[in-house]
Parts: C-alpha cells; structure tokens; sequence
C-alpha cells in the first residue's frame, strides 16, 4: 500500500499548484509524511498537501487537478480507524482541519453551521451550553472532526436510541470533483425537495465531493441521565438481559456489553472492574424523575436476571466514574502489548450471543486472542483481534479475519458499522457486496467523479 | 398536465408486453382511468397498466420498456398528494399494490421485511402485537402503502422525536431501470459498508428505481403514551410554549399546533374542540411512571404560559378521543365546501411564528382564507389555501402560493417536507433549487435511468 516517490523529482504541476494556492501548499516532507495516514497501520505519501481555509480553496484546488487530472484525497483531523484518508496514489492530500469555525448556533432553530475541521466534541460542549444536544458520540469525539464523521458516518454508543451521524445532518454545503460548489439539504428539520442528496454525501468517504460546511439538526438536552452497569458471570446472561431490557420497551440511549478477554485485560491496566466474564453498560437520559424511576425498574430487572455485581448512578461525576471502565478499554488491550485489529463488525441483533461464541471457536482455531466489546443493542460489537505486531499482516491474521468477516456476513451481517471501508476493509469488499451492488455504486462514482480523482485506489479499484 | 389518447389505437408494443407479462397487463378503460391520478388534483390516462406480483415481473417489464423506450410510473395504493404518480407521458403505470406481503416480522433482530405494497397502518399493527414499533405515521397511513411511504420519504405527527421513514429503512431490494435487481443495505441497525444508497432511494419519488422489498427497523413499543391538549387566546402563546417545552428539555413524540381559522371549521364540523384561537397538542411516550411525572410537569408549564384550557390522558381511549379532534382537521376543512390546497411546507423551527402570521397577511391580500396546522417541532405546517373550486388553479390562487413560497424560501425553509415534489410542487421546483442542484440532480438521475423512463414528466423536466 506504500507509495514511494523518488526524493529531489518534484512533478511540474506543483508549482503551478504553489502559485494557485499560495501559502497553503506545502511539500515540505514532515508535513507530506504527517498526512500520509489515520490510526490505521497503511501509510502512503502526498506529493503536496493543501490546507484549505475555505471553501474557494477548495474550489481552485479541484479545478486545477481536474484540468491535471491529480488524484485528491481529503482529510479531517487524521483518527480515522480504516486508512480511509491514506493517498494512495499520490497526489494532494487535502487538510479541512483549518477550517474549524462554528459559523452558527441558533437555539430557537435548534442546529448548529459548521466548518468541517471543527472537533466532534467541541460541537458537542459548544451546543450543550445553549441546552442543545448533538447526540452522535463516537469514542473519538475529542480528537476526531465533523466532516470526518460525515465521511464515515460516525456512531457511537448512543446510536441505539438517536441514530448515526446522518440522523443530525440537515444541510451540505459541497465542492465536487470539477470545483462546483453546490449546497444539498437546508435548515429544516424535515426536506422532501428532490433527491436526498445530504445522505449520498454521508459516509461517502471522500469518494463523491468534499464537504466544506455542514448544518447539524441539534434536540433538545435531556436535562437526566442514569447509568447501571452490571456484570455476569456468563455471557449468554448479559445478552439476555439486552433482549429483556429492550423487550421491556426501554430505549436506552446507551447498552454496552464488553466480553472475559476485555474485562481480563482492564483488570490488569485499571481499578474497579467488577467481577465475572461479561459487563454490561446501560445508559439513560430524559426527565430527572423518569430517569430515577427507571433506573430503579432496570436494576431490578437484571437483579431478577442473576447479575453477579450491579453500580449505578444518576449524578454526572458518578456516571463518569462508572464511565471510566469501559473508556479504558481500549488502553488496556493496548497495554497487553499486542497489536489491536479492531473491526466494527454489525450482526442482527438476535446473532449477539452467536457472534460472541464465535470469538471463542476463533481463539481457538488460529491461536489468536481475541478481545469484544462493544454497542450490544445495535449489534455492533467491535471484535478486535489481539495479535503479536509481526502478525497483524500474517497470513493466520488474515485466515481468522476472514473467517470473521465470512460468519458475519453469512448471518446477514454487515464488515462495518461505523469505521467505514477504507484501505482495512477493502479486502472484504468483493465478499461483502454483489457484482449488481458493485455496480451501482460505480455507476454512482462515476457520475460523481467521471475522472476518478477524489480519494482513488479505496474500495471501488 | 392531461395527455389524451385516441381511444382504439393501442400501440404495437402493448400486445408484445401482454405476451411477456400475461394476465397482469391490461388496457382496459376503467383500470386505465383508475391509475391515472392519486389524491391531488391531476389526472392522466397509462397506455397500460401492469400490476406485478413480484420483484421478477417488475424485472420483466423493465427489460422490456428499457427496450422499447417506455415509460414507466410505478405506484402503490395511490394516495399521495402531489400528483407523483401520474403517468404524465403515457406508458405504462405499474401498480405494486398486489405485492402486499409482510415476509418476516423478527422480534429478536428487531425488523421487518415487506414487499411495497403492504399498506403502513398494517405493519404498525402487525409489529405492534409483538411489542415493536414502526414510528413514522403519515396522517394516510390506513391507506397509504409503505412503498408510496419510501417514494416519499413520509413523516408524521411522530416525526420530532422518532425522525421520518428513512431512519427506519435498513435495506431495499430495487430494480433498476435496465431490470438489474440489486439489494442495497440490509439486516443490521448500523452499515458503513460503501455509500449510503439505501437512503438515495428514499424519496426518490420513483424516478431512480423501483422498490420491491424492504427491511425496516422496528424499535421496541412504549409501553406508555400521554397526550396534553391546550388551547390559547393567541398563536403567539401557543408558539412560545413549543419553544418552552423544548427548552425544558423534553422531547416529545408529537407537538402539533393549529391556527383559529382550522378551528372555527371544527367547531361546525364535531364537538369538544377548545376555546381560543390556537390549540397545541403534546404527545409523549416511554414507561408508565415517566410518562405521568412528566404530564403533570407539562400541564404546570402549559398553565404558567396563561393556557385557556388543558385535557390530558394517559389512558389509551382517552388519547383517542382528544386525537379525534386533530384528525377531524382534514375532514372538516373539506365541510367547508372549500377547496384545500395542502402545502406542507417547513421553515426552520424560530419560524414558526413569522409563518402564522404571514398566512393572515396572505388572506388579507389574496382574499383566500388559510387554515394552518401541523408539526410545530418540526417547522412542518400545513398551510391549507381554501379556495372555492373553481379557483383552484386561478391565477389568484397561483400568486397567492407563489408568495408562499417565495417567503417560506426566503426564511431558509422548504417548500416540501413529506409530500414530494410530484406535480403539485413542480413549479416551484426551479425557484427552490440553484443551478448547481438541479444539475447534481440530472446527473444522478441520468447515471441511474439513462433513458430517462422511470416516472418520467416530473420535477426534473
């Protein structure tokens, strides 16, 4: 997947690129090698990387490298988890992350403009302190950007009761491939105008256009949230205590559910882990005294369900307290000194308890830990392989990987809930898809991006 | 709008399509007339009508039009309100109503799998008695079908806390144009797996495909629902309280709003309508001890904003009584012997204000009494324009929408938020929409129907 260019040869293009775009192109090569990835392993530099500050930048930037015919592949902040944003095959790597503005925040219409550099999380504090609330809440809302998490769709946790990114995406504003700048969607909290183009865009990956602003739908801010977690001895339990909760018409905001490997390993790395093999994390909000009596109900609901240890709370510092455990997760696997292959898998949610079974027949069958935990009422379980870092490539890493991927999609299953294709899953996509799906989406492309030249070489080649 | 035929000159190429598809192809009079039209005014006789049994005819037919350059307009039960499936260019009208299956309904991953004619009001039942819940509920929805539902993209009263069909679509199985059958999403709550397709279709009011199966999302059913009626002296009183509801923190699952001319007609039409000139309505759900703490927190809110009257409920016959004066709306603004012109337009949420007013200064210039209500969460209002018959397309009428829309634009807002574009908004299409829209709209329609046979006639010529 590396891209080598020979040191010193600096294509013609370049400077033509430097003069269009003064002072906002660079080939110096700390910042080609500092935009040649995400947090994924693969890696591949620019030829020149172009930090917009606007949406004119971006404009001028498309319709030189039309005319050139330059590859271009957009970023964010760079936390993607799929190498989503590696260039490939050269070309700009194109930074948002200057352009990092909230333009607006209207409470009485209750949305949000914004830049797409802008941190998820300082959209979320931001908003919170006009009563508002920007729910989509993936782990990395500190450190990732909003036009990242519409490239990608982003969930997190909350997902089950309030829906992924595109849920609380109302407006585009959009460069494509040939510089044209269009705006799809609006400020309504309904659209019925047309073709639902603000969703085509949504988890588009950098393929179809580059999103240079977005209006995010913002709803109210429950003023209560409660929290229980509670632990099992056996996973079967703490899958069947999610069935009974949901079965029970609750709808919380959050169900986590984390496996013995996971709990094992935070043990070792952080305090106040509860006992047993497998942990589950239900979260609440809504109205103070609706979350009390509710919280009372849960509990005892998985008391009668034989939990070995139930916390719980409904004051902010204990819930971030209880919080703690299941943010340390990820730390801890790292701590273990193996190498996280982390895939956000997605299976109907009756396949929950199948699916953690399986992670045991893998264990055994290639000799690889494996670590799940994840958002049990979506059915997103994010099964990270624990492997030695020489093996992350391995032809046994693979083999397991494939099984994985196989089972999933055997059961109906999706290869990616929330992390997107990328370069990570690119290997799967033929598996994953039919030669008609395959298909649409190219025709789609194509329309999109007749000369291929937004983020190429990622799962359409 | 009306395209006539000869009558007894039937096109060469109906015979070759009833050898194809025997006993579903018909040219008779009465079923020619029959799907011509849907609940808007206009009206155009199909050279043909198919009504296909399954997905394989629909793929028949579309091979076959595809050949021979017919048009085709796909329909369900035919109770849309903007004209969007009247065969404008003739062709074939192809009738999905005899697939009207519900496949599977599975508690444990929580979906459903139907084929598009199923009528919605039937799901929602259907799932009902197994705990699950389908949320949107178009006013239609004991009559429309659930793939008019995805054509449309349709909301509802329960649309602020619950969002609108596509947040509940998982996966589609579409024929294409060419007859290519393809499945896009699928079984699981979450999917990143390559672009957002699904969601293309949705609302694409049958001008990219045609859906013969979908997967949809089903939540678990609340097992408690309240609902607050309270009327005010003025609009200004009844807008405040939307925002003071919102502002508290709650989100409930409808707040509808009506204006004094709506309710003088209820008041001939039925009995128990409240006194003043403006009524809100405040449905929420969730578990039986929140939902009574947090009526009587609405009703103490409602009174402190000088409320004229309030009746509530938390039983479910007497939500059905205080719901029967909203559902009266409809019917008794017909009583009026009126004509109504249903807009649904949406203007962002701090709007809502500045909409009621502005439909008095309407009837004031225009001489045509406005009846306004709706979705006051959402901004989605029905502005109806009562017009005697006869005036129904009078220049008069046609200045008085054109100024409607003009300012509904004007404020950020849509001209559309759950009926479509069909025919009724078409001209306003061009004011509504930049050049580089319509542009972004033509090429996806012409990557995805080249021939431009699907639906033909509408908002993009």
């Amino acid at each position: 997947m590396k891209k080598r260019k020979t040191p010193g040869i600096v294509p013609a293009w370049i400077s033509s690129l430097k003069k269009i775009l003064p002072g906002i192109t660079t080939t110096e090569p700390a910042q080609l090698h500092e935009h040649g990835g995400d947090a994924w392993m693969a890696h591949a530099l620019p030829q020149a990387v172009v930090t917009a500050r606007n949406a004119a930048d971006v404009q001028k930037l498309m319709r030189f490298c039309s005319k050139h015919r330059i590859p271009v592949t957009p970023r964010g902040s760079g936390r993607g988890y799929v190498g989503g944003c590696v260039p490939v095959q050269g070309g700009v790597s194109l930074s948002l992350k200057k352009m990092n503005r909230i333009l607006e925040i209207s409470k009485e219409d209750s949305l949000a403009v914004v830049q797409p550099g802008v941190i998820t999380g300082e959209i979320q504090s931001r908003v919170r302190s006009q009563g508002l609330y920007y729910p989509p809440d993936p782990a990395s809302a500190e450190e990732s950007s909003i036009g990242g998490n519409i490239a990608t769709n982003a969930g997190g946790p909350r997902c089950l009761k309030y829906g992924v990114t595109r849920n609380y995406v109302m407006g585009l504003q959009v460069v494509l491939a040939d510089g044209e700048l269009v705006h799809v969607g609006g400020r309504t909290q309904k659209n019925k105008l047309g073709f639902n183009l603000t969703d085509l865009f949504l988890g588009s990956e950098g393929m179809l256009g580059i999103v240079t602003q977005a209006t995010l739908r913002l709803i109210p801010h429950p003023p209560a949230r409660a929290l229980i977690v509670a632990s099992f001895a056996k996973p079967t339990q703490a899958a069947a205590a999610v069935q009974k909760i949901l079965g029970s018409g609750f709808l919380p905001c959050a169900l986590e559910i984390a496996d013995a490997f996971t709990l094992a390993a935070a043990r070792k790395y952080t305090r106040n882990v509860p006992p047993g093999e497998a942990l589950l994390m239900v979260e609440i909000d809504g109205q103070p005294e609706s979350i009390r009596s509710e919280l009372r109900k849960i509990i005892q609901l998985l008391k009668e369900l034989s939990s070995l240890s139930i916390q719980s709370s409904y004051k902010p510092e204990g819930i971030e307290k209880l919080w703690a455990v299941r943010k340390a997760f990820s730390y801890s696997l790292r701590a273990t000194g193996l190498t996280k292959l982390n895939e956000d898998v997605v299976v109907p949610r009756g396949k929950l308890l199948s699916l953690f079974a399986f992670s045991k027949t893998l264990q055994k069958k290639y000799g690889i830990q494996v670590a799940s935990f994840g958002h049990a009422g979506d059915g997103n379980i994010h099964v990270n392989l624990m492997v030695p870092p020489e093996e992350a490539a391995s032809p046994n890493t693979s083999a397991a990987l494939n099984a994985l991927f196989r089972q999933v999609l055997d059961w109906g299953g999706t290869i990616t809930g929330e992390h997107g294709v990328g370069l990570a899953k690119k290997p799967w996509w033929i598996a994953a898809t039919t030669p008609g799906l395959r298909s649409l989406h190219k025709t789609v492309k194509k329309a999109l991006d007749p000369l291929g030249l937004l983020n190429p070489g990622k799962f359409l080649e």
